[in-house]
């Protein structure tokens, strides 16, 4: 991955940027690493903003444990519906945080009382998506038969 | 409160309806039964659905708890910015169910990054309306004298 | 009424505006005069563009009826939920021009499952701010004493 | 097609499921079950849900015909702009219920003015791949042959 | 282009069409002509009121510069998130009415404060498509080497 | 105003603050600072936060200039319409930074193509509260007579 050029702050924001690098490598992995890149080209000082304001300010403070955080941006972007891409991500970041697969469906089921059937359904054709993409990269097609979920 | 009509299946919803009518209270208290009761004249039905769908069927299901159910609809509500009204019943749900306010101000302020800052600045201003009414409510201003958000 | 001025277009678009004028009357009535009234200090032309486009364009169109197009609008402005005062003139005016309550009712209803309950819920308030200005204008209160929504 | 699993209720929500589900093919036909199917690997208890609630309750629900039933979700989906495979399956239920290829383009157009002339752009095309996959599935190239939309 | 049939108003609005095609191809270009062609099987009226209405009406008014229009636009469709295709042909007719590469990318990323960063990562996306394609077209990858964006 | 709490950061971004609270007041004035200072009892260290990256990082990159800034935000708000208070503030914002009245009350009709009506209507709605205001303030209301808007 290539690093975003420095801060125009001079070396201020370091501790930001390295505190964000770290928290969007531990919550989104891959896929986060992928969105900075695919911002060199166009926008690079988006990217470093993306790293220090949304993961070294909001996702590092104290205050709510990061399972709830992925739960809560789970939940309003599935509701929102305008941000496919960027849903997968965190469908995927909640379960690198801690979640489990039922409680991101749940999550998901939740919203169509909030924003309607349509928003729930989209929201489990990605989340449909990213289990697939999980269980195919971890060869593990056994160690989770078909429980995808454990309804009740 | 008056409760509304038996539902036009017959008996056959009787349990979702009372499970969901208990879930109801359990969550949203009085703001849950004022919403319901504000229905009485318009849509007596749909008082009668609201109790039987959203608490009934989804809030009682397993998988999920409450607390992360209720940060979801906080989250959600914040991000989508067009339910004022219910997005305090939920943060007084949230706390009802055993979020902080702390929690309940982070889920808010993880909204800026996904849905702006007018989005969380609106919810905060709501949680900062639901806060000292619960706070006259309870009559407890010594008890958390001004430290609403422990902040770092 | 004070007129909008005559458009820059000179007298090209007279047609369209004495159309949309008499459309604007026939389904929103006094509501929609307030609206147009209400641009004169800050945007006269665009009281004369909304004349124009929507009702002397739009509603004045063959091959759907009025009461279709207005169930439209009601279903529309209650699923995005940001619009409050023209929700409330188009309910009205899906009244003025033959909608029942009921059937408005049930429209915004059927919102809780396609932008959920919120959305239907605040739809169903501006419904009862409606019915009861309705009520106290035409002085019927005997007439329909509190059947307001004839429910099954 | 596959059939959710019976409700966790036990037999008390049968009525309401053999209700909605032949509801949801009575409006959505074909694109309602694929809606359904794709739920059994990811949340099939949401099939369930879907069913009971929208098409056994809501859908079912005298006051307002399957109609204008279907127009209102037409022009709220077309609204929101945010469901567009949903948008897709409504537009072929409202044709389904009776409304006209024209009455459809007219609820569209429509929304121009209540969101905006990309919605309603996105919704057109929309329609647009509807009506043809229709007339491909009923080989009738000739009974319409290119007065999709009547206009005046 | 086939030009949508004259105006059921007779020759009334003809000096609208005709100056809102003119401005419609002077901001959209190739862009707006194929949106017009594509209503053709469609909806041909919505083809002849889209050039009338936004294009003769509105981007025809004195009062605030097309570049400033097409740079509100681009904010806009960014920040609302659900129309993907117009904001591409908007983020080109914003360079075609004299906004450079920077003024964009930088509109786009002020709303990640506003509409959040996930609506600003796709509007980014978006852009760097219609580069790259703009490049294509105009086989000048000499004329601006790679500094697609002017950081600072 | 009462300054939130230094950063946790230590002095690190003391830098991104204080730019960030001169720019804030350049283009908000009075408005941004009632906003900061409406966070005080609730989230203290959001109003840091609000500081130092919309105003800090975003609104202090070069590239585009702050009229086009202010004129992209009351687009956008205005057609996401969720979020008044906060368009009201930058529709004085635009003024301050040198838009005029005129420009504002275009780019808010310019929402109707692309947010719809109501959008639009609510948009201008917010505008003369804010004209009304500033006369007010300025007390200068034969200077500006009635021509609020100088249309053609």
């Amino acid at each position: 991955m290539t690093h975003p050029q420095a801060s125009h702050n001079g070396n201020d924001n370091n501790l930001r940027y390295e505190r964000g690098l770290a928290k969007l490598q531990e919550i989104d992995g891959e896929g986060g690493v992928k969105v900075v890149e695919s911002l060199a080209g166009i926008a690079p000082d988006f990217a470093r903003l993306l790293i220090e304001f949304p993961f070294g300010d909001i996702y590092s403070r104290p205050g709510l444990d990061l399972r709830s955080r992925e739960i809560a941006v789970v939940a309003a972007l599935t509701a929102m519906g305008n941000a496919a891409p960027q849903l997968k991500v965190h469908i995927q970041g909640a379960l690198n945080v801690g979640a489990t697969r039922t409680e991101v469906v749940e999550t998901i089921m939740q919203m169509a009382v909030y924003a309607g059937f349509p928003a729930a359904l989209n929201g489990l054709a990605a989340a449909r998506e990213v289990f697939a993409a999980d269980d195919e990269k971890s060869a593990r097609p056994l160690a989770e038969p078909r429980a995808l979920v454990e309804t009740p």
